[in-house]
């Protein structure tokens, strides 16, 4: 069922349209535009809250703005499905997030109107700023760059780093700060509680305005008090109120707040600040999932990506299955830290801004004090892991596996070389699925695999994830521990398994065999038995190892595979180049085995988004694909 | 020749020591630390200004706070010479740096009073964070946790993280800001004018004051003004005095600022903050190389770290050497952009805060619009470049092979899903030398390889270099291109070849041979040269090939290599594990070829700090551990 667009978003295919219409229609578009969103969504799902949000501003930006020319920039993304509708992209829209449909983030390659890929977060500053250099050194100095970026997404530390240089870079930048107090979750930090506070004691002009009118008004009691005002005055005029808003103490001029649901007052704003050179910061106050009060009024975290809903009740489809399905490694991850931190008092619980996405949620609910949410801040939350191991407590630091990229040094620098028990639990390995290569999974096991110091290893089911967190809360004086495990579903419904202590660097002979082995790592082995079975029906005996830990890697498991199989095939959810699969190779040359090896994994170029199992076939590591590997290795045999 | 230290400093073994001296005492012992590191510098080398500007804080806080039960977190680390030679490290002190001795950086394993091992910037906050949660909930309330953080460091997004986080931490936590206007180089963006001008004009809490004052003379003018007064002193209270500090909009409270080398006062302060509870940061005004005139008064960056000098005359001591010297290849990157930035005007040059030590300081001179130094914010240098490129300019982003790692996730996310073409040179590739493990360029080769959208190259002498910046801007549509390199002198002498061209994934064949054939990649392949020449003089044929691109390979050299030879040693300076070797490993594979490969690089744990020979022939790729790694395997040949 296509979705059919209102009379006034039905004409507008480009932003040249858009700007054909009066402004006093502006409102109707906005309306028109809200619906067709919860249309969209309700029926093919997707992010939701955040781009409701962001209506009007999206709609204002497009009037004033003349992209692409002008360059807007969207931090993290989710919230540019307005901007995808209005910019050619209003008919490919039920499309969105489907394997080979549009995606859903901006993305340079999809329109000349997404400016800057994005995904995670924190990025729009610094992107937006090399633009706005560039059209300076380029003497483009009409042409205007706009980062709109979310209050939670100004928590994360390169967002900083962004405005600090933005500060004294004379450029023409603007800066929109799409303020509605949430990330996924509920924002946190000083910063949120700041910028609370600048909205809700009245404005900060309004009080500018105030000061200086009352000091006005008693310039009247004689020289003498004039005298005092004036000195007054001046010590507040240069220093205080120059300096009193925390972007003013960076160099940008602030203007704001304002509501971001008033789109006629948000293009005369926005027509104004196109006049104004040099970074300037727009303080915009909006209400995720505006406009449909089911969002408004309901759990924002929920309805930042419901799922599919009946729009009319706001009812959430959830599917009963007719029996007990697998959990969600998440929820594994969730109660069993539980679990163990009611047995070890030493455990602590670490998320940057994903409790509800990582089940921390359900620590951070049963033991505040020992489960934290420290922002969108992953560098922080890793180090400040590391001062917690320092004092002897357990930290398990949930970060998904594409968002451990941003705290890679860390990891090193904090962690490692200090040689720190810190435990690591790298959420998303593998495909993200829907969301997209910013979000896949794919490089950790290359980029973990090569530090000293360090544990590496992956579970192949709910069980095998509850005994690594339990062997990894074991009191350990050194190495960091990583554990990593896909989204989604597991494979055993009763997964309550006891715990189980596993010996580091070990793996498990799955399945024995004789033609050829195929090793795993992770939960993609459970495509491994699949493809066991299927050839023991066609009478092929293939034997089946799940190593478990590709670092330290089991060399007895190894020796006996090197020893009996001249047939070797690897498996991971993971990049090919320097993986699980180039760890065997390494392990073979170091002790002179001789063997074909064919290894299998995420190829090297960029996987666009789709199911998880869509993008496995592409990559030739779902079951049919493993089974044609392993036929082609052993049809070269025979050969 | 050992360094005597003066009376008082003679007695101090540890922080116990010190306390004893009455507080009239301790100017005469800044005065002797300070003398003890100016002596034990100018003789032994060392950082200097930074460590100059701390002597009174270093005193202050180890005869206020009760180390090591309290924990100080040194940010950055190189400042903390007066914190070891307090803490039990004064005889040691001349074996600073060098190989086997003390390490230039605080250090766990060293001594238990450094609380933090560090290098990197900005983490002080994040560690110093930890340990003060894990206290508060270990009911150790009378625990201190004090970071000391540059105000360079500061502007390290991940400073901000940690700030933003311990605002609403209710820690026991004290932020020492260091604030002496400059990183390695002198600071800049937009928070250090902010500091200079809270610093300039007057101080903040005098203002306070003063307007406090004010306000109580002007209520005497009768009932009017004392409501309108009532009026104002809300409105600034409520909002503007509140927040009136970048520092307290993060809910900090913030002290100072006060003079750094006023060791009594600051003995006070710090007894103050003891006892006020919550997370609080104390503006200290230092300056870099305080108290030796030649530093003070001459170029901070030079006295950073000066080499040897006379410590009388101030002279910095140079080798005049008899013949002409290789350069060193900091400064042929840095002349050769300036003269390709000549021929193109689209080239961009962007460090994060290492001007001089990358040589980017060349460009920023010659071409100051055109060469930017935007902090110590690898994350924004990445993304701000990846700006520049969305735009036609092509920009050199010059990161230290180990702050790269700072920058991951935007070279992933921003630069290489992407596919924009940026150009990335990695300094200090390979070991550091007497930096240490925080500063070694091991982990670079493994990190990038496995990265999509990336050449990844590595001259192996000073032409190559040049030839690959060359073809690095040349018209390119996309893919990033990344060159390393090491620290320190090349092997050419006359080093200003001609550009040419080299045709991307070619390597090239060095010297012809029998028996083995050694591949190598980057400058290590000097040693090769060697290896071979001995080797020829004892009548063995090494052939010598140097990979130039780990990725992509040269399939056609890599073909020729595996159809003549069947003993095969492959050479880096990067860790062994996911390597340059193990990429031949999988080609290798991929192609069916069976040869006896063996990887030499950087083995799988911490190396330590010393001069390069020394680490190189620690991990056995110095020419000797490579002669026998080559008669190791022709041997076996044999056998």
């Amino acid at each position: 069922m296509l979705i059919t667009p209102g009379k006034l978003l039905a004409q507008i295919n480009s932003p040249s349209d858009l700007k054909k219409l009066d402004q006093a229609q502006l409102v109707q578009l906005c309306e028109e535009l809200r619906h067709f969103i919860i249309d969209n969504v309700s029926v093919y799902g997707g992010h939701f809250g955040a781009s409701l949000g962001v209506v009007e501003l999206t709609v204002a930006l497009h009037y004033v703005f003349n992209s692409p020319y002008d360059q807007l920039v969207w931090d993290v993304g989710h919230q540019a499905y307005g901007h995808k509708i209005l910019t050619g992209r209003r008919e490919a829209f039920h499309t969105n997030r489907v394997y080979k449909g549009i995606s859903g983030f901006p993305k340079r390659k999809e329109s000349e109107y997404d400016a800057f890929g994005v995904g995670h977060s924190s990025t729009s500053v610094s992107a937006a700023l090399g633009m706005a250099y560039a059209s300076k050194y380029l003497g483009l100095s009409d042409k205007q760059h706009v980062a709109i970026i979310g209050d939670g997404a100004l928590t994360g530390g390169m967002a900083f780093e962004g405005l600090n240089h933005a500060g004294v870079s004379g450029t023409n930048l603007l800066i929109i700060l799409n303020d509605n107090c949430m990330s996924i979750d509920p924002n946190v930090g000083a910063l949120k509680d700041y910028l609370t506070d600048i909205t809700t004691s009245k404005t900060y002009n309004q009080l500018k305005d105030d000061v200086w009118k009352l000091l006005g008004k008693l310039s009247k009691f004689g020289r003498n008090a004039q005298e005092i005002v004036s000195k007054i005055e001046n010590g507040i005029k240069s220093t205080l109120l120059s300096q009193s808003n925390l972007f003013e103490s960076l160099n940008l001029r602030y203007f704001g707040p304002v509501d971001g649901h008033d789109v006629a007052h948000l293009t005369a704003v926005l027509e104004d600040l196109k006049k104004i050179k040099g970074p300037k910061i727009l303080h915009c106050i909006t209400v995720k999932g505006k406009g449909y009060a089911p969002a408004e009024k309901g759990n924002a975290t929920t309805w930042h990506s419901p799922g599919l809903f009946d729009k009319i009740t706001g009812e959430i489809y959830k599917k009963t299955p007719a029996q007990p399905q697998a959990p969600k490694y998440q929820d594994v991850f969730g109660h069993t830290l539980v679990e163990l931190a009611k047995q070890n008092d030493k455990i602590f619980g670490i998320t940057p801004a994903m409790p509800s996405g990582s089940s921390l949620n359900i620590m951070m609910k049963e033991m505040p004090d020992r489960a934290i949410d420290v922002g969108i801040a992953e560098q922080h939350a890793v180090t400040f892991s590391a001062g917690l191991a320092t004092q002897g407590l357990v930290p398990f630091c949930n970060i998904y596996s594409s968002f451990m990229q941003r705290a890679y040094d860390q990891v090193i620098h904090d962690v490692c070389i200090q040689n720190l028990p810190v435990n690591f639990c790298l959420d998303r390995a593998g495909f993200a699925g829907s969301d997209g290569p910013t979000h896949h999974g794919a490089y950790d096991l290359a980029y973990f695999r090569c530090l000293p110091n360090l544990i590496v290893s992956a579970p192949m089911n709910e069980q095998e994830l509850r005994n690594l967190m339990y062997t990894a809360q074991l009191p350990r004086k050194e190495r960091a521990f990583s554990i990593r495990y896909p989204r989604g579903q597991g494979v055993m419904p009763n997964w309550r398994t006891p715990f189980e202590k596993i010996a580091i660097g070990t793996g498990r002979k799955i399945k024995e065999g004789d033609e050829l082995a195929l090793l795993t790592l992770g939960h993609i082995g459970n495509y491994a038995v699949e493809v066991c079975n299927r050839m023991e029906k066609q009478g092929v005996s293939i034997a089946h190892y799940d190593l478990r830990f590709v670092k330290p890697l089991d060399e007895v498991l190894l020796h006996e595979v090197f020893a009996k199989f001249k047939k070797i095939i690897t498996l991971e959810d993971g990049c090919i180049q320097g993986g699980f699969g180039s760890a065997i190779l390494e392990f073979m040359a170091e002790c002179n085995y001789q063997a074909d090896v064919k290894r299998l994994g995420i190829p090297d170029f960029v996987i666009e988004h789709g199911e998880q199992i869509e993008l496995h076939r592409e990559c030739g590591i779902d079951p049919d694909g493993i089974q044609q590997a392993v036929m082609a290795m052993l049809e070269t045999a025979k050969a």
